[in-house]
């Protein structure tokens, strides 16, 4: 499976910019192991920059959600793109980060009540009440 | 706009069903606003009482993540499910459960993020890592 | 709002192609009134014309299906793709085929629990029962 | 694959809530199989329990909706949110419910023209039509 | 996997529908080869007809995009709506047409941020300014 | 509507980091208009800066696919995601770069198409082809 090629680290390795990207992912994450979604990004190296430094700004750097609610978020979009690369990557990402199994039931809890409110609200297209019209 | 009509308080209360749903949400959150998704619900009696049920017990029950990161999540569902309704009530409900600006832009990248990479990860149909699978 | 304007019946008129179709959709639904998704599409004369054809070949021939349980489909599928327009005409094409408040409550349930599960289901991303591979 | 344990029927007498149901699965389908969904829930008792509890509701329970034509929807909302599981599972119960080939063919006739003219309306964005605004 | 069979060439010769649209395939693309699409479509010779003819008169007729460019865009559709098959067969198509490993980069850019965007502007629920309403 | 402000230019002035975007946006462009996507971000200064930077590199640097195409397929995506938002923005952006009628009219036919397939292939199943898979 896959429409383009995983790199292998002799062929990043050619490469001066992704190069650069791989070894910022294993200094960053402290592990020298690049998951496939770097390896099929890495033909195309801007796009391979840009994503790279989104993902640590948005999910590393300092701010007032914890690295394990980012997670959870990430999961919860996840799932509702139907994204089986990013259904198990983050999921093993809040593990390694300390979701427990109590975290990940309450999780799915909202993830599945949330997509089905949402085909309700949806199918009977309820309008929006003035009091949540804040600006 | 609307599949269906919302029913007004008058018209709750001549049904017991919906009168005591209604009487619960007030209860409950300790306020007399019952907001439009359980007025256009309430034709529908007993998928109202199940779905107010399942609102309590997933977003209300003690738990282990806090009132606010539940929001959230709701939240980032509902964006990527594009539900006009649920985007505007849940962002009122974490606004006011404390959610700050900088909170809600974290929120944001991350939303934005995932989308973005679930369609990468979508068009490139990336293997997932044997890493990623401990069960 | 809207992306293309919507035709009126005397620019209709003026194209051969589009009156076709608008005379067709008055002949075939015994009825004055063509809704607004055909007028907008008439500025794509080919596209009109084959969407017409598949409508009246999937939604209105001889088929062990009968229309309402057609329409319920329909809407199902609308409000999974938050498609505003095709929630709102068929909930009413429903309603002209006879679809009770009851129907309406158990399509809604179904709609919003097939969410929910799916949800999960992509979220647990749960292999596939080999009972289930008939083929 | 999978981003949660698949539990045994030994794990899962062990646990009286999960035994509950997983028990109450085999009376209710008179049958001794239990699908992976229900394998993969039974980390979240809670959660397996409210879920469990709405199919026999929602799919189960007497209603105007016969058992087929509920199983119909219910793969139409699947099929759109590209739950490979819910496809299966739900395409192989309603067989087991006795679809035919002509059914099959008909309701996906109906999912695929319904995704198109859904991408139609969206892309358009066609105002709906005030004869639709019944309420 | 499949939820329909898969028509083998032996088959599908003994149904002279099925026959005439896996000939018309095979002249109108010269090859021999028919993809696995139109083998699982072949249970259902109606729907089976029908969609090959819109594909021809879409995607194969003369017009103003060229086939590359109509094969992006049915890429960029496919990874939003998460279809495997379809992203891994029409990827395939447009290499087959000429896409460039840069063009191929420049549609994954912008299918990831015009997901990203959507999802964005849905959280914010951004009113749509007066200038764009042209209609 | 709305669940972030819109920023007036006055706003934006009072900020630096938004000020400078605004001013970017409107050199870019060449025009005065900053639409309300921007006003909505402002409240996010850092993501306004991401997204508008993102923006110019993917849509408005050289490249393979020209201007016009880009659009195209970011309507195609903004369509399947039911963004309003997007939908109109982008049309808007594509008419501005010369997109005719007809180009509209096969777009909306390949968007329309895909997501039929792409529902289509989703509910059968479908197998990979192996002649699909060249990595």
């Amino acid at each position: 499976m896959g429409t383009a090629k995983l790199w292998t680290d002799e062929e990043a390795a050619a490469d001066p910019r992704v190069k650069a990207v791989f070894d910022d992912i294993r200094i960053t994450r402290k592990s020298e192991f690049v998951n496939n979604f770097w390896r099929a990004l890495a033909s195309q190296p801007a796009l391979l920059e840009r994503t790279w430094t989104s993902i640590k700004q948005v999910m590393l750097a300092p701010g007032t959600l914890d690295p394990l609610t980012r997670e959870l978020i990430y999961i919860a979009v996840s799932a509702n793109n139907a994204c089986t690369y990013c259904v198990h990557s983050h999921t093993a990402a809040a593990r390694a980060k300390g979701m427990t199994n109590e975290q990940h039931g309450e999780l799915l809890a909202i993830v599945g009540l949330a997509a089905e409110t949402n085909a309700l609200a949806n199918a009977l297209q309820v309008p929006v009440d003035a009091e949540f019209l804040v600006f």
